[in-house]
């Protein structure tokens, strides 16, 4: 007999790290697109592998990030950088591949993200934005360091929204004592809502029109 | 009778909060002349409201940083941002409050900076230093993430200076065992500077003039 | 008779204490050409001489940043900025004492900086890159606020190339139980790989050319 809760949890391990590979690939090909050389496309693939949960792990303060004692997260990051360097990825369905990891990546981090922030005895809304800058951190700051307004800020497909969506999941089952369910839902919901929204184009607004007089 | 030590730190927190949501609101602003969505609002308004907050607590590493233990702070940028979303701020007035709380946010956030960082036993040109990153390093980071040089490096009106002279002042005073007179002494001659600075368009100079002969 | 292990280490402390006033220099140097006024001098001094080891230190978590603690770096982090303001660096000599000093620094920080993150007991592949991070950090921050993407990204002569080369020996060495050995031959290495590359323009490929076919 299985135990559930175990079930998801190595579910959640499998796909944080397939996470970590497939966003370090992504980084690494955002390194080839930008001309970079091989320190561009590890820096790149190790910021958008890991940058989240680092940003994540420094804000807590509770002990050197899981990036750095974890052998499996570095040596992931730096296999994807590899991968992006050898290998010139255009094809359609390694795209989809990739795009399905990054999504279902975006829902792991997050709800990951908010339990750590839960069990480090924070309120529900550090839990959340600490759930998104796990999903969509590495992104940032990889964004930043091309010289690009983070994609996440606007004109993107509901990312961060994902990010948002499975971060208050997770705290809700969370709070409820269900963390594999939350675990499991935020997952599911959090890559759901990044692939309808990637397939359908919804994006946010960029302001609503309510005008004040001017004083 | 009041306790005038328990009076300064009233005044503090309240400026402190009023700065959270007034640089909250900037930030909002600025995510609007960038028409980014409203996940950018909220991360700019984050980061101008307790960006520099975040980052002195993330050196000084005592604990986690309170922007995130501290729910007011939060909630307080939370709100700055739909403030800024959902209002289009443009009235003259709304301005100069928004400079008011900004320069008194200066003065405030380099004496809870500096105070924080002699707590922690660093020595005077450290707890200089994190006074004036808690006060300026929020906007800094704003800056870059919107691909502009951050405006405290040059050209505008001695903004990061006060903060300077806010935590001098309150180091001094803290030395001589007097933070809460520091305290109200640093808040106001930061902000006092800051808006004499403004008002009269005093900057810094880009470089002096002495040549060395080329070896 | 001098302690071999002793005189390792008090070449590191002079060659790690003028690397910081050499890369804030350079940092000042980089604000002239910017055309920032003396706080931008003073961020990018601070930022090119001590950000790699901030943020080498932020990441491990053992406590406060030896750049606040260690009263020296900041003094001299921002006597450099002081230099670079008031003297227009433009000489031959001048610029290749500097170019020397940085390459010592490059081969020094990276050696302290794997060294560290082993005596905090991280494997040898966050050790490598803890290393690197010391060495390349401060001023891949420091392009960044500039609105450059870092030069160790590409088309710079094994700049961070050499800081691997450096955290490698110095990982190898510390293995094997000879840690000051390892540190001269980390310094050495580093510093020599770094001046050989610029010397003859060695640099990395930006991709290697075997195609997959498209899926």
């Amino acid at each position: 007999m299985t135990d559930p809760t175990e079930t998801v949890n190595d579910v959640i391990r499998v796909v944080d790290l397939a996470g970590v590979l497939g966003n370090a690939t992504l980084g690494g090909i955002a390194a080839r697109s930008a001309k970079l050389d091989l320190v561009g496309f590890v820096c790149l693939a190790i910021l958008s592998g890991l940058g989240g949960g680092m940003i994540r792990d420094t804000l807590l303060q509770r002990g050197t990030p899981v990036a750095l004692t974890d052998p499996y997260y570095l040596i992931l990051a730096v296999t994807g950088a590899a991968i992006a360097f050898v290998v010139h990825i255009r094809g359609r369905w390694t795209h989809r591949v990739l795009t399905l990891i990054d999504a279902l990546a975006v829902g792991c981090w997050a709800a990951v993200g908010a339990q750590k922030a839960l069990e480090a005895d924070l309120g529900w809304l550090p839990a959340v934005m600490l759930g998104v800058i796990t999903a969509v951190g590495g992104g940032m700051v990889r964004d930043v360091f091309l010289l690009r307004v983070p994609s996440i800020f606007g004109g993107n497909t509901l990312y961060a929204t994902s990010a948002v969506l499975a971060s208050v999941v997770m705290v809700i089952f969370s709070e409820l004592g269900l963390p594999a369910i939350g675990s499991a839902a935020a997952l599911l919901s959090g890559a759901g809502l990044s692939l309808l929204a990637r397939r359908y184009r919804w994006i946010l607004p960029t302001e609503v029109r309510i005008r004040r007089p001017s004083g």
